[in-house]
């Protein structure tokens, strides 16, 4: 594999508290240094602090500026009367080496550099460039994210690069080298009441890497599930001992760019990033039980799944639809994707005949309820509780709904109701056509039923998830 | 391969009149035979037609009811004064005979047989009374379509059996062996303005089945498209026959279920479909330029592409994006997909260097217009008028918006314009985060400029079509 490491990798052997991390994450102070008067990109960090509510003091730093947005800017770091924990740098390229050797003098803790073009457009000298940041870092006692990245999210600690991010903090930890992706990605999901303890993006990884970030989450309670997007990993080394220790502990999801050679060199100019051999890539997921995802509603889908569903049970699927087709392309869907399709018992059998209209309904797995239950959801929530009851059944995938507001409240509650005394995985379809509307939806994703698009991506994900279940058991066996 | 042809197949190589399904499409009178009076599955048929206008007599058929929903009902097919061209059956299974019986003393012309319990649920028996249906039909001089299926939806003639479903006419012509999913499918395309010409729900094809129903779209100039869900065929030689002689006229995607032993169960017993050996369909389709899709979603996708991209160019792509991330992703996806990403010409490089920022985006393929693009969308225009003169790139696919309402209209009017100028295929990407608001869209479906949720989904689809024309290519030179 191509390691790709900087020529000067001793510096980065150097042990460094974990600590440095910490405040990185939870800064007491923020001084922004070359923020823009206008309405211009690099005032999205501002706007972020300022939405999310960050409770310690801003800094503005301007040349010129007596004041941006209300808040009193200073000509220099040097000017701010009291210490400062971490530093975000936006001012031009040419600037930034001067104000790293400020942020030394100044003794701040940890620097954020969103300002680019180094390594990204130019190998040579941006790379050079770049090792002079670390140095510096270095003999002043401070660690640098980026340059070219957008930083930290961190919704406890009032830390977003964006405005509009979630407030609202939750179970997954996200580490990406895009930064769009990073506010793209968290809103995409707070939609589905899906949220985040903590997400870095980390750009060109002068100093601080991916392995290092990959570390900090691992060990942070609050984050159990890890979500990555990734184009090449500088300290190849340290990232696979990172794997050696933690494997297993949580799940890692990783979309893994720059998997051909049209993406290998959009990777190289985006972040001056190595994408590597994308076949050893897969080795080292295969052998660390990483997931790996290819597009950014599968990340969403699989961390959906982690997010709700308990890791449990034999991966033995039934499956409840109202319409037919769906249901026989999810049978496929079940096996294709290495699941088992639950041999119901002959008691629910029985139960379903009794249950269903004679025609037009199937009382084996797949249980199709017929176009009746569009209109008496009854025959869709009898049919989940018989499941529920049936010792074969591990997961059950529901795909309906009724044809008024009402009836699919009426489903929703009762999919509620059933999740609260079922030790099942319960996994909800909204299917085109059914319920659509996310208000409608919520409740579901509060009582840990996740809802998906369509049955094909559910037991993808599924089997996502009980993939890492088996490699997590195969762990335990060997220790 | 298992041909699975009714024992009596011989009744099967009459050859019959193409007016036989074009009045199946087109009829001037409809009866309902055993409609119900309440609000019970069966009225979507009466609903259907209601909704859609239907303009000719409709004649609700109940032993009892003197009227049905403000039509005046009758006892019998029998006691209807007129002519009868279409009878619907919901009746009883145990009645299905005789109503095809007394079917036969009026002359209808055709017949959908929405009643189901036959060789679904019972292969032995079932198979008996279908084939008793097929006898009394070819005695009789009408044709069955059924059991067990949900018919004809023809929009241009009023006729749906669903209500709800939408009045426009356009070119897909969609088969599908699931009545629910003509339902769900059409409606999900409708929401992006994608219409079709007619479309069929077959069930059991105990008489017309899937061979006949493809053989009168592929010949039916309204269609464009032909769209397929299919568990199973009965009439195998027919099929190939079929496809044979019609191999590349118009683009064909199938959705085949029943792709694992889960799935051919699944599938015996929603339409008694025996499913076959699906390498052999897999071979079939690569010999017939038929475009396989797996799920609604990928079926939307090719479908959209289609619609609105005319097959020409060479596959060279272009992409243009804000976010820096899915711009990489897109580019693995070109190449995984067998596609090309375009070398765009100096003179492109040149001028996309003098309209973008220094730093933080990129000048060659996939082009990264930056973060700025999203508070001044002219970076996306303008990028996109540069590759749009570019004569080393086919297709261009656009990945942005802006933050606020206004920017995102202003976006969209300056793809339609630059569409309009533009020989080369222009795809739009909705990415989470950016424009999802329907109505802001829509007027690039007006346009010719097909709208996905992803890159990845996008290039797949376009790979597809790309495929297709390529097959079509490739037939036209052995002629």
């Amino acid at each position: 594999m191509n390691t790709t490491e900087h020529a000067d990798s001793s510096l980065k052997d150097v042990s460094r508290p974990e600590q440095d991390l910490q405040v990185l994450f939870h800064p007491a102070s923020i001084a922004l240094v070359g923020i823009p008067r206008g309405l211009k990109p690099g005032k999205v960090f501002l706007m972020g602090l300022l939405d999310l509510g960050f409770e310690g003091p801003i800094y503005p730093v301007h040349p010129d500026a007596k004041e941006v947005d209300g808040l009193r800017a200073y000509p220099g770091l040097m000017a701010i009367p009291d210490a400062v924990d971490l530093v975000i740098v936006m001012s031009p390229k040419e600037t930034v080496l001067d104000v790293l050797e400020d942020c030394a003098r100044k003794k701040v803790k940890v620097v954020i550099i969103y300002t680019s073009g180094f390594s990204e457009t130019d190998p040579t000298g941006g790379r050079q460039d770049e090792t002079r940041m670390r140095e510096i870092a270095h003999r002043g006692g401070f660690r640098i994210v980026g340059p070219n990245c957008m930083g930290i999210y961190s919704p406890s600690s009032g830390l977003a690069p964006f405005p509009f991010m979630p407030k609202e903090s939750g179970k997954i930890a996200f580490l990406t080298q895009s930064g769009s992706l990073m506010n793209l990605f968290i809103n995409m999901c707070s939609s589905k009441r899906l949220f985040f303890s903590h997400a870095a993006s980390c750009g060109n990884s002068c100093d601080v890497g991916f392995p290092e970030l990959l570390e900090w989450v691992m060990a942070d309670d609050d984050a159990r599930v890890v979500c990555s997007y990734c184009e090449g990993i500088t300290d190849m080394r340290r990232f696979i001992t990172t794997l050696h220790e933690t494997a297993g502990k949580k799940p890692i999801i990783m979309w893994k760019v720059g998997r051909t050679d049209a993406g290998k060199k959009a990777a190289a100019s985006h972040t001056g990033s190595l994408a590597g051999q994308h076949h050893i890539w897969k080795a080292l997921f295969r052998q660390f039980g990483i997931i790996e995802v290819t597009n950014i509603e599968e990340m969403l889908d699989v961390v959906m799944g982690f997010y709700h569903l308990p890791l449990k049970g034999h991966g033995r699927v039934a499956i409840i639809s109202g319409p037919g087709g769906p249901a026989v392309s999810a049978a496929d869907a079940v096996e294709m994707n290495g699941l088992t399709l639950a041999t119901l018992r002959d008691a629910s059998v029985q139960r379903l005949e009794e249950l269903l209209p004679a025609t037009g309904t199937a009382k084996t797995n797949p249980v199709d309820v017929g176009l009746g239950a569009s209109f008496d959801v009854r025959y869709y929530l009898d049919s989940l509780d018989i499941l529920s009851e049936d010792p074969n059944v591990d997961a059950i995938i529901i795909l309906g709904g009724g044809v008024s507001l009402d009836l699919n409240k009426q489903y929703v509650e009762g999919l509620i109701r059933i999740r609260k005394h079922c030790d099942k995985h319960i996994i909800s379809i909204a299917y085109p056509g059914f319920i659509q509307d996310e208000d409608v939806l919520l409740p579901l994703y509060d009582n840990d039923i996740p809802v998906y698009p369509t049955p094909e991506r559910a037991l993808r994900a599924y089997a996502a998830i009980m993939g890492f279940y088996r490699f997590q058991r195969s762990i335990a066996r060997d220790e």
